[in-house]
């Protein structure tokens, strides 16, 4: 008898015939023989409808106020979904956050799970119920209700899969799994049936929205087998695992891009300790993602490029400007950029991927601005409306379709 | 400096833009140098919402998962309210019922307030703080979510005015107070400026929809000074209090009625004890309102007759003719029937109101059906199309004008 976590998402939670599916979904674990823990998100939307509310009694609305607010979200799909698992005939109840408890440390609007006590809910398995948590939320040490930042109810899922040492965690969300890339932009996009945790961190991180880094992130710490599935689809999903034979004859297991980044450039900047370090230290409010330093050229000078959400543009060069404990020539700034990337154990052992990645963007007449590497990774900023462009010359390059 | 316990309901916290004139409401009280609790339902329509949504995935949608989806009402205006006092400068916070906690006892969606931990509040208040608490709920002893039945969030307001030793408690609602008959039938209706507890439970009673009767009679049991008021008016409202003097020179305070009801008559029972025992028996889960059974005038029969909701008037025959334990010649049954009241403290003292109230019923011709009296109340049953007209008669003639 396997212990099996059901994550659902926001889109498949979001109106009540939904839930009646996803409860008969659920039923269907329990009558193989399995014993279940759902965990589930808000109604789509409902969330940014909450927190829309809030925005208008202030811009600077209190956040631990805030965290009572929006976990109303997931305690409205939790009772309705036990209801329905109820109505099934099964033995269910909803657990909220405070009741296990699920304990966070860490600030409103971004705690993170400390620990949960599972007893109650241990002793309710075993007797046959089906508990359904609610995902994204927690309680302080003080009583007060949290949400979890990053991750939100993917992390829920994981850190319950944890806690109770469940055989595997299944996320169900509104695709069907992780794609060699964006099937929007490029039809011929594959599904992937399994990856490493390694590449679906770089995916997750890279663009690929299916689940947010950090979540994977403590999977793989915690050797938790991850299935993305499709609530409303009988596809078989994409499976994350650490079996990295399986997966390792090709290269490269998918192309991740992001849009909507912007560049900036300090160029004459000293090549001397310390200098990187003062020049972030006034943009450690900005969520920085490449940062890439060229060797000195020019008598102990050298240039950092880095990249940040569009949005934090303006925002970043006043901060650079004001920072008065770093000297530099210029400031180059480029908010058109996209980065794309590819991913995949497999480039460990086969050489030539970077060589057939440029190549590929070069046929094009593509231009590279920078370029980053990780072990399973490189990625390139390029003119933002060569995007498309270049996600469907690399996924052909490297045989994905 | 006192302590002052302020009820907002529905209709007052339905917006972001009434909410916020509800905290400056709530400002003006402590500016004034008093210690403010305030107790807070959810947005008018929210809970009815979501009962829809319960009724979507079972007609028998389990009762404690339907405590757990209604509760979230109050949290959202609560959380948003303590929101709204934070940006107005205050020291604030909001409390929902299991971090009291405020424990209670009895079934699901019909719990009864128990006692209330006072302390953490108590400490805040202390320290100049406003603590926003949800109305309307709970949290029973194993720590599952729960909600008050009859009374909703006044019977949380009067519980904690009493739990909390409060020195009055203000409902503020939609209507500037009691009025001596329903402004909406009668357009001379006059707001009441005094009351006393009794004659508003026995208006509340019979349909003035203020409050409700079970919270009135908990503020009469501790003596809590309760004002009744409008959110968004300046009119004075009106005040219950023990001061009868105050407001016992008219003989009737007000006017009551209720539509909807249906009457039922059993002919021809026994006239011997346990009759009316055995009869209403199986009933018991239906709410019986008058019950008027008049002297035997036939051979050791008698007739019963009973008021019931309209709605419940199939249930309640289909129920009476199985009841095997009682024998009866007929029932005559009529789902058209309104109640009519006059109410007040002075009919105590001065005689021949039951006579002026049934001729000024008789000079407009209006049969009356049924008669029952209480000391300071009488109330007959009328046939319903008569309802306004019986109203506006009885208020111009006992000088309400």
């Amino acid at each position: 008898m396997s212990l099996i976590v059901l994550k659902f998402g926001g889109t498949s939670v979001d109106s009540c015939d939904k839930i009646i599916k996803v409860a008969k979904l659920v039923k269907k674990y329990y009558d193989q023989k399995n014993k279940v823990i759902v965990v589930s998100s808000a109604m789509s939307g409902a969330t940014d409808d909450l927190i829309k509310k809030s925005k208008k009694i202030s811009n600077t609305f209190e956040k631990s106020e805030q965290d009572v607010l929006v976990s109303t979200g997931e305690q409205i799909t939790c009772s309705l979904l036990a209801g329905a698992l109820i109505e099934l005939g099964l033995k269910s109840r909803s657990w909220l956050s405070w009741q296990l408890p699920i304990l966070t440390e860490g600030s409103h609007t971004s705690s993170r799970i400390k620990k949960i006590n599972i007893k109650e809910v241990l002793s309710f398995l075993k007797k046959g119920g089906i508990p359904v948590i609610t995902g994204f939320q927690g309680v302080s040490i003080d009583r007060r209700v949290t949400t979890i930042g990053r991750g939100g109810s993917d992390a829920s899922a994981i850190a319950i899969a944890k806690f109770f040492g469940a055989d595997s965690c299944v996320i169900y969300t509104d695709v069907d799994g992780v794609y060699t890339t964006d099937p929007k932009v490029n039809s011929k996009a594959k599904r992937i049936d399994k990856i490493s945790y390694e590449e679906m961190l770089e995916m997750a991180s890279l663009g690929t929205k299916v689940m947010q880094s950090s979540s994977i992130q403590d999977a793989m710490l915690n050797n938790i087998k991850i299935d993305i599935r499709s609530t409303f689809s009988k596809n078989l999903g994409t499976k994350i695992t650490d079996e990295i034979k399986v997966i390792s004859k090709k290269a490269i297991t998918g192309i991740s891009y992001t849009k909507d980044i912007a560049k900036i450039t300090v160029v004459g900047v000293k090549d001397k300790p310390g200098v990187a370090s003062e020049m972030f230290k006034p943009l450690k409010e900005i969520n920085l993602d490449m940062i890439v330093q060229s060797s000195s050229v020019d008598e102990g000078k050298t240039d950092i490029t880095f990249t940040i959400k569009k949005e934090d543009i303006k925002k970043a060069i006043i901060l650079l400007k004001k920072n008065k404990k770093i000297s530099y020539e210029k400031i180059i700034q480029n908010d058109k950029v996209s980065k794309i990337s590819v991913v995949g154990a497999g480039m460990i052992t086969q050489p030539g991927v970077a060589q057939k990645f440029f190549n590929a963007l070069a046929k094009k007449k593509i231009n590279i601005m920078v370029i980053s590497t990780s072990e399973i990774k490189i990625s390139v900023l390029i003119d933002q409306q060569h995007t498309n462009k270049a996600v469907k010359v690399l996924h052909k390059e490297f045989d994905l379709e």
